[in-house]
């Protein structure tokens, strides 16, 4: 019998700007262990109302000024790309479900179409909750605008997406980047050392 | 002219778990650049009560559960004893005392008797508030407990332990481990790599 592959989640939220930066490490660490990183975009202020934390702007502001600063620290670090943006934090409804509407209908289109998501927000200081930058978005990646918009508003669309807030909850899930290993959960880009080193004792 | 030691502080508090994870860890980080840790004793309550930030035990269950998780799965990835504590947070005042109070009077005992204090706590299940434990710990030190039980009622030491919360938060210094170099912060047991990083390019 050959066995499955290993698979963690990889909850994340368009505006969170370590999802961004771990965006960008969790597929590669993944791939390290022949193992698969299940994308799972999720909304931080669903999240925030069961557990009653504070988004960044309600912070105070010696804690405040010092995670904006280790925004830039970090992806300097990771040499990744990062401007904070103007526009913080940002509206992530709409590109959460035009992320699930692609993962069933393109999934191949699906990875492309979120870094490009999370280039737009912390590259370019655009903000992914007008229509118009999700729009530009999709058609530098090839996908119809227009259809997008239409699975934006489908029915199926939106459950899913209270599905995944839903499965956060479910699985303890009370911030984001969080990666779930069996059960393990792993908050922030910080700890991904920490899921390579369980995925390394997975396969001892 | 001699260029100085370079120095960076090391904000700590004797009942924070990660406090205990990086000070097995800044004096080696701070040797390979020739530099020196400044082991700076606060009170996460008086600092707290700036940033009205919560204590573990306060926090929404999804995420104390994860922390107390995490303390162990992170001391074991540093190959570190951790046994999370049946009384916590403990009440540090006296440990921070003595530590000052060291400081001044056998600065060369400080370093063995902090690392003693922080194992009473979390490898031995200890309470490190407790009188007793803090005498047995001195004790084991080659330290006298009556001269230390006298120093921690100094009003000098006292006002040592005032002026070093003071000083924390002049620094905006909202919680520990937390080391400063150069006026940046560098929070957490997750951040000393950044340290490293912002030392190696110092020396660069």
């Amino acid at each position: 019998m050959q066995s499955p592959v290993r698979q963690f989640d990889f909850f994340f939220d368009f505006t969170s700007p370590y999802s961004y930066l771990a965006a960008h490490r969790v597929d590669a660490l993944a791939e390290r262990h022949g193992a698969r990183a299940r994308w799972v975009p999720v909304l931080l202020g669903a999240i925030f109302k069961h557990t009653q934390a504070l988004p960044l702007t309600a912070l105070h502001p010696w804690k405040a000024g010092y995670s904006v600063m280790d925004f830039g620290r970090s992806a300097r670090l990771l040499d990744v790309s990062y401007r904070h943006p103007t526009v913080f934090p940002q509206n992530t409804v709409s590109v959460a479900r035009a992320f699930l509407w692609l993962q069933r209908t393109q999934p191949r289109a699906a990875r492309a179409f979120a870094l490009a998501a999370f280039a737009a927000t912390f590259e370019h200081d655009q903000d992914i909750g007008r229509p118009d930058t999700l729009a530009a978005v999709a058609t530098a990646c090839g996908i119809d605008p227009q259809a997008m918009a239409a699975g934006i508003q489908d029915p199926e669309v939106k459950a899913m997406l209270v599905a995944t807030n839903e499965e956060a909850a479910a699985k303890e899930v009370f911030g984001a980047p969080m990666c779930v290993l069996d059960g393990e959960r792993f908050w922030g880009l910080d700890r991904l050392p920490h899921l390579d080193a369980a995925l390394t004792e997975a396969r001892a």
